[in-house]
């Protein structure tokens, strides 16, 4: 690394630092954040909020920010409140405010579940080519993750997945629906056998259900309140990467149960107040799904149209290939101007549906590439 | 728990779920959040921010919202540049961004910080009674924490602090300076003296500087860079508990080791532009700080009058007894309106410096209290 001028000992290296041993050599995660003309990486919501959001924001934030020097109401009731409302409207599954966690994005969520039911001599189990951060997180919370891989369509192999859970009797569960980074959903069916045959818990990653017409796990949590937990974000449909807010729902004794890892305060007065302002514009915001799936199909039928293979999707990207080096394809993107993402899957590069005119230009290069 | 009317799965008790051993039967960490007249029990600066800072703030909310669909700047370069011009300032050691590292609250920077250099098989070592939060976040790291009890005056016995390190060899060493919740300062000589002692990293947390003219250990970075971390947070002086914002200064390698487990984007917009905002108010707030100090040495006098023990403080609170049942004692506190905090040491309670009125309010109930 190279730093800034003047740095007090810029001198020590990280080798010198007595690090635990599984960290050293590794690098940080992190998509890189270039500043390209169209950015189609991350998977976010590219409408942003609209004016009667931030008019709204701004008027909650007037009156919250006297409040300031206080520390936060720990629990978040009044945003678990929220949240509860707009899981009951969105799954058709009647939930409270106790069925509800919040924290600082997806990542924080999980996070905490799996330092209560994951840790040191405990397995997560995922399916993979699946979010990243799953086997990240599990090895921050020192949880040995086990990858079984899907099928060679990237959905996930049921056969497998059966015979992985009973031989390995995974602690934790992960099932990504609609999966990131392939776009595929797991049906009901097949998440209740996955449930039924696991010894742990299991968490259904649902952070792009917004995307998909395809039925919550929540509906499931009757019937399996001893094992099921759906995590959500509001980073993607819901247009607030920026504002960092994940939670899940599940029976109220998994709300207990995180609390006694969660740090304290862990969510800000302007998080928790943020939040609750844009769970109130829901329904305008979520309105620029339906424009998103309509611009899925059209890049789809384009990449299609040039000679690309595509995985069907329901969430808003396309996982697309194939390329004899997707790490030098996506170098061609980027020469172009369009930044994707190389989730390291042979072959495959994941693109984020965006506005009308960055979508043009992605296909303006695709195009350009595959014709070589 | 009781629950909400209507809440789904309500039934499932908490044994039921394949929790961690040793979280089964655990209590959630936290001060009790209660709605009395005066509430001395959380160390909060008890002025609001300024208007000027208000109206600062919400011009930039105004500004970001639009963003809000984008994940945040993941390294928060404009932040720490923002952190390290003001412990430049205010430490005198010149510091740089690549020095700095902040997250939501000291305690995740400390978490941070224990995933890296503490977790299984490693320890950790404080001298207590200190910041209760140590032994809490060395146990959900997975860090065996070693607590070394302090003298009878409560500073820290530095022949037996000396000792313990040589005989346990801890990863990990913390120094609270001032402490919490006895607000006494650790000497720059004696942080040295176990700097050189330690096997492993020592931090020093320095939630409370901002009340003490001691000089921060900041200004042994230079002579301890592979060793040295310090922390500090601007949820105390710096009116901006609301806010959740801690940070630590160190050698550059050490932001280099805590990337390897922070959790990406972890910092939200909001959060990264609140705290440049306060930051930008640092001199008005910290004038606060003058008035507190003048505050605390009224109520100590006058704790001291009516017959009290008052352990000498270079913070915003004051740790006062002896009660033969200091429970009960803070309990009279409540009856009377005042909410301070039973930390669990034996025969003492913490209070911290409020407005002029609620400590003469907390002065009131003293003196019924200690006159029976």
């Amino acid at each position: 690394m190279e730093f800034q001028q003047g740095t007090l000992a810029a001198g020590t290296s990280i080798d010198a630092l007595p690090l635990r041993e599984e960290l050293r050599g590794q690098q940080a995660y992190g998509a890189p954040q270039l500043g390209v003309p169209v950015a189609l990486n991350t998977n976010e919501n590219p409408y942003p909020p609209s004016q009667a959001l931030i008019d709204d924001l701004v008027a909650e934030v007037t009156k919250v920010a006297s409040t300031l020097n206080r520390y936060p109401e720990r629990d978040s009731v009044e945003l678990r409140d929220a949240l509860a409302a707009y899981l009951t409207r969105h799954t058709g599954v009647a939930v409270t405010r106790d069925n509800v966690w919040a924290a600082n994005g997806s990542n924080e969520i999980l996070q905490q579940l799996l330092q209560a039911f994951g840790g040191p001599g405990r397995s997560a189990m995922g399916f993979v080519p699946s979010y990243s951060m799953h086997p990240i997180l599990s090895s921050g919370t020192q949880t040995e993750f086990i990858g079984i891989p899907r099928g060679a369509d990237f959905r996930i192999d049921m056969d497998a997945a059966l015979a992985a859970i009973a031989e390995h009797a995974p602690d934790v569960v992960f099932i990504t629906t609609p999966n990131n980074p392939t776009g595929d959903v797991t049906a009901l069916d097949d998440i209740e056998r996955i449930i039924q045959a696991a010894p742990g818990i299991v968490i259904v990653d649902e952070a792009y259900a917004e995307f998909s017409p395809s039925p919550s796990a929540a509906v499931l949590l009757e019937r399996y309140p001893e094992k099921l937990v759906v995590s959500r974000t509001m980073s993607k449909a819901f247009d607030f990467a920026g504002g960092r807010l994940g939670y899940f729902v599940a029976a109220p004794a998994f709300i207990e149960a995180v609390m006694l890892v969660r740090l304290p305060y862990h969510l800000s007065v302007l998080s928790q107040a943020a939040a609750i302002v844009a769970l109130r514009h829901a329904d305008d915001t979520l309105a620029t799904v339906e424009k998103l799936a309509r611009e899925r199909e059209r890049v789809q039928s384009a990449l299609l149209d040039f000679g690309y293979d595509v995985v069907p999707s329901e969430s808003n990207f396309l996982f697309f290939g194939r390329f004899d080096d997707a790490h030098e394809a996506w170098q061609q993107f980027l020469d172009r101007g369009v930044l994707i993402r190389d989730v390291g899957v042979p072959g495959y590069l994941r693109v984020t549906i965006g506005l009308d005119l960055e979508n043009d230009a992605f296909l303006g290069a695709a195009k350009e590439i595959i014709n070589g």
